[in-house]
């Protein structure tokens, strides 16, 4: 940590600093400038907070020099990890497509949902059985009737499903249903006892941003995860909120190449809910891609004038194949090919 | 709803939007413009999405007109509700003050906080035993000792106290320690399933804003409160994310008025998380009572350079009893003098 | 300037650094820490730029310490400077509140309105004739002729007049006119060439914030005009840009506290562009005066439902005449009367 | 426009609406819903205003249904505006790349860097003479000598040039230095004096995006050019301010396609001032390409680490030459090779 003192700091006030300092187990290294003395806490900061130093007389601001995340840093481990979902690898040499609707509706469209996305050559099949809706009065989703739907479509193409979990107490559910990833949404990014809870399993979990989580927030809230011994972790882009309402939310595309830099963990990416309307997902999607994503995950829905959710941003069978035919060339490019 | 076609749309696309207005059980009037034709939807537009036109051919756009929050709604009750915690109103006559530390530390810390908060004159004790921090690494507070300590001290002063819930799992513990008021922290505003199940109980709950929550978002998140049977909401504006690093949130002084229309809930304001910093609280303080807000919720700590968390935004026991001597004018110009 | 190096980093690149901190007539400080070895720079670090750094081998980033504004500073001037118009003053014992419509319309409007003003009791009167507005299609506002309709009108009360002065051009306009208080709009406050030319002039400057300047930015445009020699500078906080379109802009109440500490010249908050709708004009303007505000600036038309522009904002007679009512009593109580 | 009335509004402010949209010239349309009536103003909308509507008694609110911009909308000339700049095309069938440095420094140094642009493959030469600097202490750019040495640097490869204006009253400078696009910056976007006089000449433009404009309102901007006469406009999206201080500013990569529906006119992107650090700008220049745009600026210097301005995001020629590589196969897959 940097201990900044206020122009002309007393000695006294100085003094103060570097005992507290030395009370913490660290030692100082003290730089008299010409304005300003600047004082260095050396050993390990993790145990010092700013506050500690910026309540004291003549301190002007403290800062950390150690980023607070590690086990998903890329500081120690320098290798892209590769999460395998059922033997389909993500973050590794090709490219995942997840696909599927908002919101399991039916069993039907489920079934016609499972054989579009299989057929327009994704690997995992997605749907929401409990949607975090802004309104009470918006469909909630099916709920457990919605999972057994999803894997009921999904095995009947052998495709692994990705769902997502609001409520820790459902936990044992998901298991139960055998839901090879689990989501957490945006809203959850920060419901530290739902990251807690699913660290200790061994079931890989995609973790969407949150609305305006900071990158280094999002980090570390995937580090609440890994920190309970399950590493298979697989951040999501999906859009934070802006100024401006001409689209859904803004998908932040630095954050591809800077969670790329900083963890070892896969980074994908959700078009649909950033773009918020089906035909700005092209665009983004291959925006995405080309920026060094380790994959999308796609709103596709049969009827999508007739989704009970998010239909605006759903793609349709036709526009989803002709995504797909559009994102092979793209992929092979990067030399990454879709999987 | 209103459905804006697109300049110069075709007899075909209208009729097939009123054909979808009919389909949902209500009715359509259309007004041909001189560059636009505008279909209304009349009847109870609850049933409908604006994706669903939005959707079909040569529309340009949907807008809704009713607004998706009922309960909470001064159109509804236009008489404000005055919330009782142990016989203290909180949105009525009087304004209220809930003080005490970020995190429970220990006994003895707590017995000094709640003598100093009494001392001050506040009527209600707040004290955090489950943290939502950042960093997994951090306090995550005492837990359930925590309650403890906080109800023990409260007692000694005969005091409510106001606890932050995060995870459902310890509603029963909550209820078993007879916390007063359940706090919802602004990571948990739409966690839905925290939201309805603390919607299904009688005691208050303070809801406070999420890190990029609308005004709008915040009303349908305490609904879903209010849909359970709970009426008891207060809402607590504690600042949003903006780009400026100058403080830690931007306190949103404008949303006091806003909710003071739109909502016969009680509003208070936390200038302590809002501004983050010490010497900012008394401005604040003092713009939220001056902008009409029913109370505030302060972070008082005996010694807040020692402070387990948030340190530097916490009044010590002089800086406390400062502020309450100037916000007794203040709150009496109001016409509502300091409970 | 502190240099951190990355984990690890070598001697070499150590030495590099060094080497360019004494090129640039500095010397070092180097702390070695457990992970990181940090180098300050100690010397006049205006001279440096981080990225001379951060493009180094090694280097992971340069943080500068000292601030980059210095005339506006509070730690180069503490006591607070008292900006005077025409004998009236701006910043001192007294508070002032600055009235008048958003844009001259025609001469017995600006009669009206100037009436109003003075009868409610402001003593500085405000009209834009020269307009920056979103669409090109609107009205731009009467140009030199409302600055005549605008100066007659204040004349014929006794009062001085504050004016939006948008391009450089019209300087000296602005000083035949005798236009006493030059106002920068928000989305000129980075229109250097502009702000360097009200730098050499010896009239008062209202310098608004940038839609979304941080308070540093803003600070710094203010140096750009103090440079030039031209010290009577009033900061307008006017809202900023937020995620929220409940209200038009969000009033940064924290911005007072805030520049109140880093700089020793006059505050003032302008409500009416905040909100945008005349009806939260009065409680933002009790948050203004309460935070520590040394004035308004307020948008007062005779018809509002009339104005050609920004008409939702401005407070008519009435309602004018019921806020500054308000407004005595509290400013009374914050120790600073109205003038 | 669409006028919503209160639920419950009477007979009375139904037909006050009615009676100031015919005094407007335009006639309604009244729709009763089961709670709220909606009244839409039919015919030419432009001369109303909201705030007409909106101060008026139980109106609730009144909404634009037609857009601000005509002439540089997709609405009024569907097919895409190719901008030549001496004989060279942006917009056309192929892709343009514009390089050069943040900042001319001096005769060498432009000369180096048109020569690594030119051998890179870009067709443009871009370099600042005059810079919009945060602080007043920064590098202010050359000035008139830097348009020279820009200019000749150009010439002895054979290069248009691009340069920002920031001045209005250095106009007549810039076409006497034959300088071939004007590049409007982000900090005068709305510099509406500035909008117009670029607007008045014939010389293509580059208008920057605003720090937080809205699509909308930048388009309105290219509006306040277009008016004048002058439609070779080039949209140039660099990055809008954000919550997150992880990069210098959130590339909208949305605000492409967005764009690309909404306008004819030409749409390049700025990854260097996106990201602000030069080992972001390939995965954004990527992106950009990916998404549709037309083009891109990029910031390359001969010697980023000795750069008098934004060296962090600068390409060396290694740098720039390896990015120029990359987009090749990308440009051609996106079907619009490299110029």
């Amino acid at each position: 940590m940097i201990i900044v003192m206020s122009p002309g700091a007393s000695a006294q006030s100085i003094d103060d600093v570097i005992g507290k300092i030395r009370a913490a187990g660290l030692y100082e290294h003290v730089s008299r400038g010409t304005e300003r003395t600047i004082i260095g806490a050396v050993g390990d900061e993790r145990s010092l907070q700013a506050s500690m130093f910026e309540l004291m007389p003549e301190v002007e601001r403290a800062l950390r020099v150690v980023k607070d995340y590690r086990i998903v840093s890329r500081e120690v481990q320098p290798q892209n990890t590769v999460v395998q979902v059922r033997g389909l690898p993500i973050g590794g040499a090709v490219l995942q497509v997840i696909a599927g609707p908002g919101s399991v509706e039916t069993e039907q469209q489920m079934q016609l949902a499972a054989n579009l996305v299989r057929t327009g050559g994704a690997k995992l099949l997605r749907g929401g059985a409990f949607k975090p809706r802004t309104s009470p009065y918006s469909f909630q989703g099916l709920g457990v009737a919605g999972l057994d739907y999803l894997q009921q479509a999904a095995r009947a193409q052998g495709m692994p499903v990705v769902s997502e979990l609001m409520d820790v107490r459902m936990l044992d559910t998901f298991l139960e249903y055998d839901i090879d990833v689990i989501e957490i949404g945006a809203r959850n990014m920060q419901n530290v006892d739902l990251l807690k809870e699913v660290g200790r399993i061994n079931k890989p979990v995609i973790l969407k941003r949150g609305l305006s989580a900071t990158v280094s927030e999002w980090l570390m809230a995937a580090e609440y995860i890994a920190i309970g011994g399950n590493h298979n972790i697989i951040f999501c882009e999906r859009g934070v909120r802006s100024f401006d309402p001409a689209s859904r939310n803004t998908l932040d595309i630095t954050a591809i190449p800077l969670l790329k830099r900083e963890t070892h963990l896969p980074v994908i990416v959700d078009p649909s809910h950033a773009g918020g309307k089906a035909w700005l997902v092209p665009a983004l999607a291959c925006a995405a891609i080309a920026s060094g994503a380790d994959g999308l995950m796609l709103d596709v829905h049969p009827a999508p004038a007739d989704a009970w959710c998010d239909g605006d941003q759903a793609l349709d069978g036709a526009a989803f194949t002709a995504l797909m035919t559009q994102l092979h060339p793209l992929a092979q490019l990067m030399g990454r090919p879709l999987a």
